[in-house]
């Protein structure tokens, strides 16, 4: 029989302990033993089901030779990085979906699980129950990623579909999310795109295999996303999304950032809504793939943490291919990559073409709506400064 | 060093060669060690780059010791099934792109694989350069798999994308196939559905651990749908799609069918255009995952072997959970299973009610449409024997 213990027990703690329940058949058929749940460390006791199995003191299961895999669904950094360090050195594989923690310090701590013959894996951290780390960094492996983006966070998606389907301002589409439980009480980091940012930071340092430190990429989130370009948008048959974005520049050179987009109607990515995630990957040879579902929640989350537990019992040699180089060279500022934008615009497009040259017309009048470009963002915003411009976005190519 | 082979040099056989050349940089720092194609079996010598590589000979690939990996892209069964056994019993792992070869023989080969240590790989049989078969067997190993359904063939998918978007009748769509290069001059494998028939029998033998014998299981193809139907179904929110599916109806108990269907546009399988595949996989954890890709072309299915070879190569234990048993019992045929079905009849909707009971009315008058059910097929049929029928397709819901 595996033993592990899950650290935390939130949404995705609860969930990982249920998982290992219910599917404790498929689990059992795929590991060739069963898999059981033996600590469960929390700050405070709660009656329930798993009361028996709860400890406050992490040193039990540190000390715990029976304990393989730690599962740690503590969020944060502060105890979750003690813990996991210290998990990790005590020779006991670690699972998280913790994308804080692996944006900021997955460096260090992948380097102290190789150097304890252990796995550190974070499948769940970004996309929840898609599958897609490993098919990044296992199965693209014939492949030079050029770019990967898509939809990290589901709060934000919710958010923009109810603007989008029902027409309703921003502020009122965040309180029906929170009432529903998809955004916190605090909704900075889920709108303000710094979720979707440490998300793709991991998926960079995967594809690119240098670090991407999130304190240098910007984000920016959806909080200031007119209902007014959201409608021009769609007349014109284009769709409003929040997208992460990471691109290959040259051989170090590479860029990320954060930023609400407009995607032509024709690129699936613009017609997952709700609260599903999607993640493009752009190989040289496989083209654009992309990967679809529920990027949150209990049960798909923990479907994801289960399934690295799975991977780390399976006796494989810790995986190599999981691995970046700490430096951060070779970021490029995204302002300086050319890319096309929306601009809305007191004024006629006349004004506008005099000086972006020929744009796409979105909507001429007193008030005007264009694309331009390419062009920086720094060309962009100078240009700009010649015009009284009511709105600007990014758009997808 | 590396060496492989690869039988058979059409279009996925030299992409094989290309994506080893062009990116033998990202492969070989995967692999530590640089890797190359050191034998061609082609049945014509042909003049061109890889001309020296070229046997016409299978026992010298057969007894070149230095060879491990033997991609086949022979295609078929007859030649292709005869030098798979023999390479796996020379001891080298076997990488392939030939769906009918492991929907007919998988079981068999699977075994032989087993009994000489080495894999038996064909990810790029499903979905070209789409990561599915890795996903589904291992990364959603925490789920009980309860259905796959999706748009398998690309050809098919490029016909209907012409159908709605020009209004092409299906013949002059399939001739702009042809002479683009998507369908073969004998069209009757794509549009049929039996290409994507081998592929959702080798998704739901791994899904569900047990044989689907393609001889069994009912196809139908594209090559009786009226651009009528398509036009009252796009009025109405739904689109038309070829889709193969399979289904968990008890511990042993499931089916799987090939058959056009109309989807909700809400779903994103609706929007996969011209040759894009898309397969989605509920798990009961993890809820409905996606992936979506090219099905199909030269790199992306060379990109699918070669990441195949690697995986070959990276000396784990040749990967158990690829297996299923030979056992076909338990397959219901899918005529029982309850859905909703479409209806164009030649009469009113009132008719219609007389024998369903209430339906969901697509078009009203001398000729009407509308969607019936849940019931099973064979009820359908049954109902429907009463009725003007005109025009019947499944309803995926």
């Amino acid at each position: 029989m595996y033993q592990i213990a899950i650290m935390g027990f939130g949404t995705v703690g609860t969930g990982v302990a249920k998982v290992i329940e219910t599917n404790q058949e498929s689990i059992c058929r795929r590991l060739g033993e069963p898999l059981r749940v033996k600590s469960i460390l929390v700050r405070h006791f709660k009656d329930g089901p798993y009361r028996s199995l709860m400890t406050d003191d992490f040193q039990t299961i540190e000390s715990d030779k029976e304990i393989s895999v730690v599962v740690e669904t503590i969020g944060g950094v502060d105890a979750a990085y003690t813990y996991t360090k210290r998990a990790l050195m005590a020779g006991k594989h670690v699972v998280t979906a913790n994308k804080q923690l692996v944006a900021e310090h997955g460096n260090e701590l992948l380097a102290l699980a190789k150097e304890h013959h252990v796995n550190y894996l974070f499948e769940a951290s970004v996309g929840g129950g898609i599958p897609v780390l490993p098919p990044l960094t296992q199965r693209l492996a014939a492949n030079r990623i050029d770019e990967i983006y898509g939809i990290l966070n589901g709060t934000t998606n919710y958010i923009l579909t109810k603007m989008v389907q029902e027409g309703m301002p921003f502020s009122d589409a965040l309180a029906q999310a929170q009432a529903l439980g998809y955004a916190e009480a605090d909704p900075t980091a889920d709108v303000e795109g710094h979720d979707a940012g440490r998300k793709i930071c991991i998926l960079a340092d995967l594809a690119f295999g240098r670090r991407f430190d999130p304190a240098v990429v910007p984000m920016e989130g959806i909080s200031k996303i007119d209902l007014r370009d959201i409608k021009i948008a769609e007349d014109n048959g284009w769709h409003v999304k929040l997208l992460g974005r990471c691109l290959r520049l040259g051989e170090f050179e590479r860029t990320a950032y954060v930023a609400p987009h407009l995607i032509r109607e024709d690129n699936p990515v613009s017609h997952v809504n709700d609260v599903f995630n999607a993640v493009v990957v752009r190989g040289n040879a496989t083209g654009e793939v992309m990967f679809y579902g529920k990027g949150a929640g209990e049960l798909p989350t923990a479907s994801a943490c289960v399934s690295d537990v799975l991977e780390c019992l399976l006796e494989r040699p810790a995986r190599p291919e999981i691995d970046w180089s700490e430096d951060t060279d070779g970021f490029v500022d995204p302002k300086e990559i050319p890319g096309r934008f929306y601009f809305r615009i007191s004024g006629s497009i006349a004004e506008a073409e005099k000086l972006f040259g020929e744009v796409l017309v979105l909507k001429d009048g007193e008030e005007s709506a264009l694309i331009a470009g390419p062009m920086t963002e720094s060309t962009a915003k100078q240009a700009a400064s010649k015009l009284s411009v009511l709105a600007q976005m990014r758009v997808l190519d």
